[in-house]
């Protein structure tokens, strides 16, 4: 089965272990993180297998950060915010400040990689698309479902001009679900959606 | 504009004021409850103030309780599951035991009324739905967008067998987001999402 991968680029979160949590939102909107990685990876009593998310960290003291989780061998995560934190204060803890992901806990990787270079590395494997209002609408969309589709989604605050330019330039195609603006967890939500139906119908 | 209104119904949610914002899922799951009603208000940077979300909790030590939030007056509401859950404990530290609601912030309410009550009262006045994986597809449901419309679903548990039976007797239709089981604030996005998709394409 191919996989669903999300990647969320966080423009202020924090990148330092040192965060309480009991306040997730005051280090740059850590909860919306989050729920992007609940919505992605579960469903009830189960989890989807075949699903990833990056949640890349850009807030201080040390950005940027990646944090992966593989749904395919998560142990003991679940489907709420707060435990989700405290993966990732995990990650963050024992991050070794290196390029290429290690692994902190099952399923659970980190690495010191901008969201520009995790952009590139995918762009060789899989179809991106990134998430945006003026795109095309995702019910109308072709996509080939035997290969590894990433979705690009951003933060409370949006995607950067100049990393939509860079998007851009890589030929990353739009995608919409709507004119309403959805959180970034209800639009992962609304993609699986999409794309299980497709499946279904099949 | 006709509201849309939600109805989750949980299981062992805990009826007391007694719990810590730190352990939310060992309270009979108000994890899930404020996931619900996340997703049931709010949206990027807005909420959505034709939607209203009733809890019903049938956990110790005194179910059932039901409370209400009505987006159209809430204040200092967030999408964060413990901001939702602080509201929570707030409404059943000022609970006055009554069985009409009684507000205890702007647009939180909060009475001693059981599910079946609730039910009774919200089907003279709106289009009820019950969300279950046996209904008929939402995407071809043909809904009435002038009246308000209201969703029954049910916890990580699922709603009781005599509970189903009750919702038969009164005539209330199913209706189906697909084969997959979503967690349900994941099935309360699907909702809104095709009711929003019928109302753009209007």
């Amino acid at each position: 089965m191919a996989t669903r991968e999300f990647i969320v680029r966080m423009n202020d979160t924090t990148t330092s272990p040192n965060f309480s949590l009991n306040n997730l939102t005051g280090v740059g909107r850590l909860d919306l993180a989050c729920r992007a990685v609940s919505s992605a990876l579960f469903l009830s009593h189960s989890i989807r297998k075949n699903s990833k998310i990056y949640v890349n960290l850009n807030g201080p003291p040390s950005p940027p950060v990646t944090i992966l989780f593989d749904a395919k061998n998560l142990k003991r995560v679940y489907p709420d915010e707060r435990n989700i934190a405290s993966h990732i204060r995990i990650a963050l803890k024992k991050f070794d400040k290196k390029e290429i992901f290690t692994e902190t806990e099952p399923g659970i990787f980190i690495a010191k990689k901008s969201f520009e270079e995790l952009i590139k590395e995918k762009n060789k494997k899989a179809d991106i698309y990134y998430l945006s209002k003026d795109g095309k609408d995702i019910r109308k969309f072709k996509f080939n479902l035997e290969k590894d589709l990433c979705f690009i989604l951003g933060d409370h605050k949006g995607i950067p001009k100049k990393t939509e330019k860079f998007l851009d330039e890589l030929g990353i195609k739009k995608i919409s679900v709507g004119e309403i603006e959805y959180l970034a967890s209800q639009v992962i939500t609304i993609v699986h959606y999409e794309l299980d139906r497709r499946l279904a119908s099949r």
